[in-house]
């Protein structure tokens, strides 16, 4: 394991804390840690392994320094400008942002599942959503076994996914203070609302979920459909999947290949009260799946519920699970 | 309009201070009002229309007085008890638990949906499930034009739904206090769990919910199914439904269909941030449905969003409109 270098672009904001939290706990073999951010966060200091490093300001030059991996957390538009520049200068950048989810020429990545779609970068990686993530960690192993032909998705998103502010306009509106972030109070509430709406009636939130889901399972053939909604958690995405396979399954056979999958952690056992929350998923990086079903609505059909902590196997792990991968850790 | 008797069956409950609360709202013609509880909340005065009534102990022999209706909301075995002695003296019980719902004899009724069920009654008539009532609020008009095959709902359940114990539950959990009613802290957390779990992994909710919108709606052969889930929400039910029909639709027809049907009230303006939520819906007695979607990835389908305010049109309104029917009001 050769130790590399490795900037966090966008270091004051929550998924690059993050970045920053998930290399330090993994103990991630790094040479040298540098950390962008805009101009206005330029000049503070962050802890890291006992020292302090200090962020500097994001510009196209920061890229000239030999950097071996960046891993991005900064809007699209942002993405979209610097990215390029940084995977010209020959670092390879791992991007949260859904700037480069869907273009052909970039791996989306979630390493349990199509890990050996890593090699195939051309200097930048895409990390999934927070939703299609934990999705497909699940699904894979089903597919594998019995091809998945349609999933129904409904979700139950927890506030950190939208950030600093979705988090602070939890703690403000449950204290009865009026939002800031989301355009209705989210304390005691669900919004049915996650990223922009489309012409047809869908938002942004769920068009990513159904794309790349297909997309990280290769299966462009898949039908999808879902319904994306904010509820008042702070950490850990919740999904209820029902899913409908081209093949015959066995109940027990569906479950155990769940257990045995790599990053699921089966939790299914509700005559003791056991199944995924929010809460037991939070500050984990495993995907957990419970609630397994068959559905006798529809034939081949089961339903699962899975959660997983989104700003860690939703983002920040899987990024830097990536990063390891491409450096050979 | 001939005022008439009129008894409240667990008056110290969330249900029983609700149906007093609507009977009040909506002056609904009463001759006399008989407040009956346990043992335990006897003696206690319960104010109504500016006056106080004393709760009084259920006993058989209260519905010897020429009680015209009852209106129950109290646990099923308690209902399985009292109603049919409250019915063979001749007193019409709507009964809110779910002992009588999916008998054959008794009608489950929505009045909206499927009032002309009311006078097939035999002295019981049962309120539905505070999920199956505005599923099917939403679900009828759409299933008179174009015939409902399968739904698939994931539900997002308000803590009143689990009574005063739910309520002082979120209060409690939110200031970090352990829980006594679920058995998890349900304050920034969601619970897959609701009712008890049968042996093929479903809970009597989702068992509750699929059963009753098939009854109310005359259409057995209906399939469903569903995953229902508490959130950290003190009032209002949400409910995300996919919903695959027999016949083509037009999307904008059946926008029409919604927005004309009684009891709903089409809220789908998501240019505008205009779509239902439990924070809009409490406290009123309409079925809001919105984000009103064609499902691509299926025949025939759409995507509903549904929220009511599960004490209200999910119980206490919807009981005390079913007893206005039997009345003649």
């Amino acid at each position: 394991m050769k130790p590399f270098s490795c900037a966090v672009v966008g270091a004051s904001g929550m998924v690059g804390q993050n970045f920053i939290k998930i290399l330090e706990e993994r103990n991630t073999p790094l040479s040298k840690l540098y950390l962008f951010a805009s101009a206005r966060s330029a000049g503070r200091a962050v802890r890291f392994k006992g020292g302090e490093l200090a962020i500097e300001e994001l510009t196209h030059s920061v890229f000239d320094r030999g950097i071996d991996m960046a891993l991005f957390g900064v809007e699209a538009e942002v993405s979209r400008e610097y990215a390029p520049i940084a995977a010209k200068k020959g670092c390879v950048v791992v991007d949260n942002s859904s700037a480069w989810r869907l273009d052909p020429e970039v791996p989306l990545v979630v390493p349990e599942v199509n890990g050996e779609d890593i090699p195939l970068h051309k200097g930048i990686i895409a990390n999934p959503n927070c939703c299609a993530a934990p999705a497909v960690v699940a699904l894979n192993p089903l597919h594998k076994a019995y091809t998945v032909k349609r999933i129904v998705f409904s979700t139950y998103q927890s506030v950190s996914g939208a950030g600093v502010g979705g988090w602070e306009d939890l703690e403000r509106t449950v204290k009865g203070e009026a939002p800031q972030h989301f355009p209705y109070p989210i304390a005691y509430n669900v919004i049915p609302h996650i990223d922009r709406f489309y012409e047809d009636g869908y938002t942004g939130e769920e068009a990513k979920l159904i794309a790349e889901t297909k997309k990280m399972l290769h299966a462009p053939e898949i039908k999808a459909t879902a319904t994306t909604v904010r509820v008042p958690v702070f950490t850990g995405h919740s999904l209820s999947v029902n899913v409908s396979f081209e093949k015959a399954f066995d109940l027990a056979e569906a479950r155990k290949l769940l257990a045995e999958a790599p990053g699921v952690r089966l939790q299914d056992d509700p005559a003791r009260n056991v199944y995924p929350m929010p809460i037991t998923a939070a500050g984990t990086d495993l995907v957990y799946v419970g609630r397994v079903r068959r559905d006798e609505s529809f034939e081949n059909s089961l339903n699962l519920w899975v959660v997983a902590d989104n700003v860690r196997k939703g983002a920040a792990t899987n990024a830097v699970q990536i990063a390891e991968r491409v450096m050979g850790c």
